[in-house]
Parts: C-alpha cells; structure tokens; sequence
C-alpha cells in the first residue's frame, strides 16, 4: 500500500509526500511516483500526529454521568457502580467511540488501561489506530485475587496476537490496589516477555501515605524495591513526588504521563513537577485519562490547559511553551512503544496529520504551533493518517454512525 | 421577519420554536402557523447562545504574535509596537474575524474594548451580532491627552448611531490609565446618557500597589470615590480585591467578568473569587479577553477552563458546577444590557444555537449540561440564530472566505 500526499505544508514549505507500507519514503516538491491512493492536500497543513499516553477508553461510554463530585464518592457512588454493570459489548463500544473521537481530533495511538482489554484492543484493530494495552491488574492484597490474576494474565499474553501497531502493556493498575509480591511478579513478567508496564504513580497525596504507612517507603521507592523500575516503566500522573524519588525515575528511564484536565478536575491538589522532569530530561508524555474524568480526548485542548495549568501554578507565563507541549504530546520518542514517531522525515512511521488551513482559530498564522496549542482544537483536523492508512479524510471517518447508535443504546440499557 | 423550527430538543422534549420580529413568540409541539423561513432541526439541541463579557476583538489579528512571555515584555516589546502599526481596516477585519469565531462557537453578543471602535462597531453589525463598545478612554495621566480624549468621546457618542443590538458601552480602559479626574467625567457622562462603562480592574497585584502609592486608596474605593460605582459598570478580571472592596461591587450592583484562559496564560497571579461572588449574588459574566492572551474566542473551552481553574485552585472538585457556569456564560440577565437574553421562553430575545447531537463529543447524553462544558467545544454548533436572523446554518456562515483572506494579507503587510 503507498499513499502520495500532493501539495501539503510542511514547516512553511509546499511539498509532496509518499509513504510506502506504513513508513515516510520520500519528501520532496513535484513527486511524480504512482502510487495506490493520491491525496490532494491542497495547501493543508502537515504535522505528526498525537500520541495520547494514558487512557481507559472503555469509561468514555460514562462521559458525563457524573462530575463535580468529590473523589471518594464520585468513585464509590456513581463510578463503581456504574462499571460493576459494563458488558464486554460495553467495553467494545465505548473504546470503539473514543477511537473515533481520538481520530476526529488527530490522535492516532494511546497507552490504555481499562478490564475486559482484549474488547479495547479489538477496538483499536477495527478503528484502524495504534495502542498498547493489557490485562488490568489488582488484588486489593488479596492472596486469593493475586493466584485468579496472575492466572487470567498468563492465558490473556498467551491468546493475544500482538502486532506491531497493537501491542501489549501490562496494566498494572497501581501499589495501593497491589500487594507487594504481585508487584514483584508483575516485574518479572514484564522483563522475562519484555513488555511495557502501565502505572499510575502518585496520583494523590493519600497514596504516599497510605504507602509510607504500609511499607514504610514512599511509591516510587516500592516500584525500585519490587523491580518495576527495571521495567520498560509508563507511569502516569506523577505528582507527589520527591526529589529523591524524581531522581529515581530518571535513572531508570521511565516515562512520565501528564494528565491536566483530569488532575485539576478531580482536583486531590498538587501538580504534575513539569520543570524538574524537563532539567533531568525525563521522558514525558500528555495523556487525556478517562472521559469520566475529562470529559473528551481531544489532546489540543489538554495541551493548552497544560501549558495554563503551569504558568498559572509557577506565576510564570514563560514555562511550558508552545514548542515544548506540542513536542510531549506528538511523540517524543518514547523508546517503550516502538510503533510511534515524533517527526515528519523519511523513515519514519506515517502517524501524521493534515490540517485545515481555512479553520478561523488557525488564521492568521503568525506562528503555527501558538495557533495548534492555544487555539485550535480537534475540529480543525482534516485528515488523519496511521501506519500510512486513511482514518478520516475531510473529517469523514468511518462507522461514526453505528459508534454512536451503539454507545447511546448501551449507555440507556445498562445503567438506568 | 419570522422563523420556524421545527422538531427542535429543548430540555430533552421535541418541540417546535417560532420567532417573530427577534422574539421567542411561541414554544410547543407541532406549530402549524407559516413563517418566513422553516428550519428542520430534525433533533438538534436548542440552547441560549454565549454571551462575551469581555473581548478586544481588533485584536484577533495578533494571534500567536507573541506567547509564552512575561507580561511586561509582552507588552513592550511585541503587543504595542504592533498595535501601533493597526489601520482603522485591521480593526474592522480583525473584528470581523472574532465575530467569525463567535459565531461558529455560537456566541451573539461581545462586550468589547478597542481603539478605532467604530470599525469594529461596523464589523458586528455586518456579521449579525449584537455587541456593547464604545470610545477607548485612556489618557495615561496627562492633561492635553484628557482633553484631546473628552474631544473625541463626545463627537464618537454624538456620531455613533446606537441600535438596541448594537449600544454604547464607554470603554474606560482602568484606573492606572485614567486620571481621576477623567475616571469622574467619565462616571459624569455614563449617567448623564445611560451608558453603561466598562473598566479593567484589579487585574493584577500591581495595579492595587500603584493605585494605594497614587491614591491612597484601593481600586474599587477610588471607582467608588469618582463615581463610576453609580453608573452601570461592568468590571473585567477583579481578581485583587479585598472583602470590602467585593461588598462594595456587591451593594453597587457592579457586573464582574471572568476571563480565566487570559489570566492564567499571563499568570500575573491570584484568581477570580467566585465564591465571594456568588454567595453575594453579584452578575457574572464569562469573557474570553483577546485572542492575543488566549488566544481564541470559543466559549466552550473558557467554560472548561473556568470550572477546572477553580476546582484546581481550592482543592475542591465540587466547585463551579457545569450548571453554574453554563448560566454564567450564557447570559445571566445582565440588566446592563437589555439586548440580552439567558432563558429560551416566550417573549424572550432570540438568540439561541441549535447543536449537533451526532458530534461524538455530545454521545452518550448522561447529561447535556456535563457534556457541553466538559467535553464539547464550538464545533458542535449546527446552527447560531441571533436576533431572530440566521447567523450559520449546518456551519456554512457568510463572508467566510473574504474574511479570511483579508485577515492574512494585512497580517502579512503589517507586521513584518
């Protein structure tokens, strides 16, 4: 399969690109190659595509069935129950309309945690975008939850066909859901099959404490002392930390994923340490969480609300620029998912995007990435491509209308 | 002039609406009377339109000219010297390029400040919005420039042809601009006509240090002394006040402006204490301020942006509710402008916004409110209908192309 795209812009310039079987193989004005399908890009503008590094896409089916709550009960009053009643049907469903949204607002890969995996994962394969997902893992410290875990993991990595643009992380869900010896279990797995581990790590300030008071260590350190910092290591959140402890994710190269909207919604205090990830050099990446707690995944948005969140927090309008929060959330290399890349250039996977030139919020354009963070959103996406496949192409995707036929029927029978 | 729709959601129930002559003259299910126009809402979702309680719309030329700066730099260095090389044309097409954006994000009315107002008067009034502008009064302190200032506002007043849609709102630009003198002729004049003014205040610490060394007093008790408080006043930012000085906007009825996207991307500190606010009951307004600190005009996004700011600033997600800030953003009945409506009833004005239920943001509709400030944005607007007149329909909106075009050359031919 190769695909020409004529005419588009990149970094100011007019140019024509071909991509041949998923990678970019050539850049240059007036490509006169054939090719299966030509797209005329007609002065559209070509950027990467978004890589959203912490999702639970089957909770976009909740997307607004409660908000403005305190955690504790938003969690044990509305969430919990509402999930104790999903169908795998449910999982497949919600997944399959935050795949859509996902395209519709150019984001073509997310690292996902969600139960019922194998629905999401198909999901992903049938919408035709990357991810990397596993089976969620957590046994309340529980040996007998622990034994019936580790058992469904083995048979989940064992049936799942992994690919290239699909492939696993396991999802383990956090220490405080976690005993110590499935922690160590889960390290070993993960090293032994050589398989990413999604974490969240130090979300709120009641997670240290209740660490520190049950194994007398802060989080970061338990993930040292059981081995997941050995792991290939996404941790997501990462807000109440340490010095000491920030140090150590830098040692071990683990990957950072910043989740604004969702923090500053739930609100438990504290802010993702931006600055001191960025003087270490830690790899970072922006992650939408769930739409229970968002409410969309549209990664324009959370990249402004980002960059906000940290000059509003350090009365510094200097920090996070534009440059700098377009960088996290198109990519940035994170060597843990192999199928992404950040930039445009030959060799590298076709995860890109074209956007509308003729949208209001891009015009003028003294400056195209002020205009992509501050003041674009996802509606001004105009076509997307992954691995070198059309998703959407002048905002035409497919199935929308059975997604959300399905996701309404779903939402109406299952939780009322 | 009188428009039917037909089959149109409000608060969940199909019904029809007719409009006459800008009016809601009928609300219920199945109107058979005939009428100049017929729109098949076919399901749409019929809400108020937004309502801008602060713009400098001349300003949306500067998008992206300068981010990620330190206020005073910003200012110096890249804003003024640019907006000294505006014509009276940058202005109007400017201007014309927010109410393009307004009226795709489905807002009808701004309350604007701007140099050259005028142009941007005609620019509303050509796009189909309703706006409030008026005389930008500044006269930094300086005998002549007060006169040369009072010269001109009188003739702009005596000349503007003032419409019910379009009126007078005298642009006193803030405290630290303005004399005091000129702070009470403008307090003067505002009553004499029954003009409403709109002032900047307490926007930042320093403006309250200066007006204490200047004054010897605070912001709020120096409008009080002058006289502005009796007028009918509209205050954007109020951010730095004392108890005292929020029971004295309180007892003079003051209208306050919110505009959280400009005051965290310039990050001078504090927030809008809109719990102060509404356990007074004082008027609210949301404000998107100019598209140079925020840098649009979506409504839907400072929405978001409002409710997480301030659950993000007190630790507390139960604060500003969707609800709450919905009501804020689209109209509150303010009494200072009578061109504005916030509720759909008979007898209202006519200024409402059909959205579209298909977009995957709006899917499921656990709850409409949730779902529109917490993950739409103005994408989602079908339909804008201001004044009875049909602003946008399916999103085609007239001028569109021009618009665009005259914004780039001039952009081009301006700055650089």
């Amino acid at each position: 399969m190769s695909l020409l795209l004529k005419n588009a812009v990149l970094n100011n310039i007019n140019t024509d690109v071909l991509i041949s079987e998923g990678i970019i193989s050539q850049i240059k004005q007036n490509i006169d190659e054939s090719a299966d399908k030509i797209i005329n890009a007609d002065n559209k503008i070509l950027i990467p595509s978004f890589k959203n590094g912490h999702t639970h896409s089957g909770m976009t089916i909740l997307r607004g069935y409660a908000d403005d709550m305190k955690l504790g009960p938003w969690l044990e009053e509305k969430i919990w129950p509402a999930e104790a009643k999903f169908t795998p049907k449910a999982v497949y469903w919600g997944t399959r309309l935050a795949a859509l949204e996902m395209i519709k607002s150019g984001t073509t890969f997310c690292n996902d945690m969600y139960f019922n995996f194998e629905m999401s994962q198909k999901a992903y394969i049938d919408a035709g975008i990357k991810s990397a997902s596993g089976p969620a893992l957590f046994d309340f410290f529980d040996q007998k939850k622990a034994e019936e875990m580790k058992a469904n993991c083995n048979i989940a990595i064992e049936n799942t066909n992994i690919s290239k643009n699909n492939s696993l992380s396991l999802a383990a869900h956090s220490i405080y859901t976690l005993s110590r010896e499935s922690l160590e279990w889960i390290a070993n797995l993960a090293n032994s099959k050589n398989i990413p581990v999604h974490i969240h790590l130090a979300e709120t300030e009641r997670e240290v404490e209740d660490c520190i008071t049950r194994h007398g260590i802060r989080p970061t350190e338990l993930l040292k002392e059981t081995g997941l910092l050995d792991t290939d290591l996404i941790a997501a959140h990462t807000i109440w930390l340490t010095d000491y402890e920030i140090d150590l994710l830098d040692e071990y190269n683990v990957t950072v994923v910043h989740n604004p909207v969702s923090n500053m919604k739930i609100s438990t205090g504290g802010v993702f340490p931006f600055k001191k990830f960025k003087d270490r050099n830690i790899k970072m990446m922006l992650g939408t969480d769930s739409c229970a707690s968002n409410n969309n995944l549209d990664m324009f948005e959370d990249m402004k609300i980002a960059a906000l969140l940290h000059k509003f927090h350090n009365n510094d309008p200097e920090i996070m620029k534009a440059e700098e929060i377009f960088d996290i959330s198109t990519g940035n290399e994170a060597s843990v998912f192999p199928q992404l890349s950040s930039k445009i250039e030959v060799g590298t996977h076709a995860d890109v995007l074209l956007l509308n030139p003729n949208t209001p919020e891009l015009v003028p354009s003294h400056n195209l990435i002020s205009n992509i963070v501050y003041s674009a959103n996802g509606s001004c996406v105009d076509t997307v491509i992954c691995n070198g496949e059309i998703l959407m192409e002048n905002r035409i995707t497919k199935d929308e209308e059975e997604i959300l036929e399905n996701v309404r029927f779903l939402s109406k029978n299952l939780f009322y």
